[in-house]
């Protein structure tokens, strides 16, 4: 399918400069740019790319103020990069979608499917799970007795789901990840053994939830691990017994969360981020990458880094003086054998 | 089922406080206790919740001192947290469990399962393995050829042992675990690429070992990769080649071991701990989250943070000049200016 | 099957120190040397072990200089690590191969296999797979439509690759390992939420290529996300939508590379090492253990550690005044009282 310049402006709500009767029939990256595609300009330190860039159309926000003289047709929009995701969401939305349910997937007959249901082969679902309409479920998911999903849920290849958990609506998890695995709970003996905390509650997953492959969320120890609506996590990210995740944060890869922490709504937490547990964190918390959190944190908004997480500018003025360090250890020696001779100088006129 | 109060005292040895034929069925948290449940207070930071909880029955600690009045009948305890545990094991035993061999799982001739196995559908096992006693095998589980289990053991779905591996009894691995992957040995040539060492031995895991959701257990070059009884590891745990476990270590998630360390007995890990190759941790060792490890601790029994590992009282105290260091700098800068005029003035004073 | 020295030493183009004719069968590690069997030592760290290992013979570098005397029969090559490899690989070499399509594999009846293949059960095949000779698939691993495999590629169990991901000859990606799993890109909204952005690219990954388990290659928004031939990633790995790995480099455990980033030629990185997105890591660079890396790096061949990464000996150098930080700034505190005290002295002698 080909669209116009004009058609793409006018279905976005954009302003054309340039040809309005220029089409593409695909998408590329900016620094790749092909004719007949469309690309876009979001992060500004792609700006350079634009003027050389061959893409017939260019997406870009409504500020943005070229330096040069740009061969491509800019469609102007309040968001370049949501303008995107609308246009690719369309695309993706037209592809066949695979239906049916494979004569090789495990389904317990106490289970209940809804319809429009794809279950690749050698999928396992097990006693009294209930799952919602337009599933899709990917080969060697596993989703345990007494779990419960919503609509247009999908998983990916080899997701694991403990029993009795509960999954929202519009969530997809992707491959390898599992939810309701046991939590970390072990009481130490005299012995020097320890002795395993059974973990006998579940998991709570709400609504428009993604999940990223190989990630973790596991049980509560009594009650639910919660991830509330709008949350989205990346890869290899752990989330421990009991934590709650409020809405809409953000969780990047190898991110970890301890027990029985709350996250605020609307947090964003970067890549291989470490939160211990017990903890409460303000809403609309940002911590850098790599940041520890030994302490709750009550102000909501701030932009914290570093271990312990402090204010993002402190951090960074910390950092550049840290290399400085064996520099400043001579000088405050040095000082101190000056302030010595001075004293000696001193005592010397003095008397 | 109902239990009284004094029934669970008397089953536990501990003493009551209150009314001794109040009844429970179920379990809750202390900070949502609802009537009919049982809680229990071992962590301090939950002292808060007790005096309006609505459980009827809290374990507590022998030693916890009421500041106020509480409603429930309290039980006291040695230990209100491994007496937790204790009645959620009970519960948890009195839990149907599943059986059977699915028929559509695959398990070579040559293979040998013992008694009263649970066997799920699309489980793998391969030549000559040896499994035993009550085995759970969950869905999608592959045991390679030559691997040998012992009884007792439970593999959630989705766990992969590699050839040869040995497992002890009493062991509990979850989903997406890997034990017997090859290690990351390779050796450089002179045109740049790397020549891959074929990785022969295999892993050995003791007795009454539980192993997290996607950890990884790596097998030996040579020899054997090692996890000694009681070792509890965490989710997204990385066990290099040839690494030896002490008994009884704990391992808390995305903490990574490389190759060839040996960790002590009776050691905590926090998570996100990296310990570097070819070190010996000793026996009681206890690193705090996101340590970095780059030398052998040879000092049992110590406390250790920060990169590189120092004495995490040391670390705390660091830590707290640390986010000054921009103030300390300028203070050095003018004191340092403050010196050479004092020097003029005693230079011009002294002639 | 027995070797002795003699023909070792003549495979490898090695010299003989002691007997010729002794025999072995096997191989031991240094510190575990047993009589038949034959060892090495390459690291300096292990040279206590020489002198008594029982091994009977024993691989050493070229330059290997002895302090007391050895029982073993040495042969001395140019690398003893790289020989090791040669002769393990001969060995591995010699085991019987699995082979056959298992008739409890799925293989849509589009896709295309070449000879010589082994496909264990629960196998999952999409549509218009295309893949090379000699492959290897362990149970449970899924491929999806449109993927396209090389010759002499071995998948261990449980290995998902998502549609339309290019991967080349010769690799071997481990149990659990993700290719082409969405990037994590998402498109704040005005009500606190995410629009998802739909990861319309692929991976490809080139020739001779491994990964571990449980690593992760996301596919690219737009584009191709791509592993360059000779890279070798250990487990538990994260690499982000669009990124590029340059061939030859090598990524240990638990590190993660944000979206965008590209790593150079002949890199290494350490394990729990994070690069943040957007960023060029120049050829040659090494980062140390749990570095964390906001800039880009334009010099080749540096060696950086830190958060932020700066050059190694400076932040060894800092490391070591850091934790005398809170003595240094006492010693500030009352230097700074001193000058005080001196001025003062000095007016009281100058008025």
């Amino acid at each position: 399918m080909e669209f116009t310049a004009q058609q793409i402006a006018d279905f976005l709500g954009g302003e054309i400069e340039g040809n309005p009767l220029v089409k593409v029939s695909s998408f590329s990256k900016i620094e790749e740019g092909k004719p007949g595609t469309l690309s876009f300009l979001s992060n500004p330190k792609y700006s350079q790319f634009i003027y050389d860039s061959l893409a017939s159309i260019i997406l870009v926000n409504k500020n943005f103020n070229p330096e040069k003289e740009i061969s491509a047709t800019l469609i102007r929009v309040d968001d370049a990069y949501q303008s995107l995701a609308v246009l690719l969401s369309l695309v993706e939305q037209t592809k066949p979608q695979k239906t049916g349910i494979s004569e090789l997937a495990f389904i317990a007959s106490t289970a209940k499917i809804g319809e429009n249901a794809y279950i690749a082969p050698f999928v396992y679902i097990g006693e009294n799970v209930t799952i919602g309409d337009n599933i899709k479920i990917h080969a060697q998911c596993s989703i345990e007795d007494g779990v419960s999903v919503g609509d247009n849920v999908r998983l990916y290849s080899g997701v694991k789901i403990y029993n009795d958990c509960v999954i929202g609506n519009n969530c997809t998890f992707h491959s390898g990840s599992v939810i309701g695995s046991d939590g970390f709970g072990f009481a130490p003996t005299e012995d020097g053994s320890y002795k395993k905390i059974p973990q006998m509650g579940n998991v709570i997953v709400e609504d428009n939830v993604e999940i990223g492959a190989n990630s973790i969320v596991d049980r509560a120890t009594l009650g639910s691990t919660i991830i509330r609506k709008g949350v989205k996590i990346d890869n290899l990210v752990q989330i421990a017994h009991n934590v709650e995740v409020g809405s809409n944060t953000v969780i990047a890869a190898q991110t970890g969360i301890s027990g029985s922490t709350k996250l605020g709504k609307q947090c964003i937490l970067a890549g291989q981020v470490g939160v211990a547990g017990h903890l409460n964190i303000a809403d609309g918390t940002i911590f850098g990458a790599q940041t520890g959190v030994p302490n709750s944190v009550k102000l909501p908004n701030q932009t914290l880094q570093g271990y312990p997480a402090i204010p993002i500018m402190t951090f960074h003025k910390a950092a550049i003086v840290h290399k400085n360090l064996p520099e400043l250890q001579k000088m405050i020696y040095a000082m101190q054998k000056k302030i010595e001779e001075l004293e000696n100088k001193i005592s010397s006129i003095s008397e």
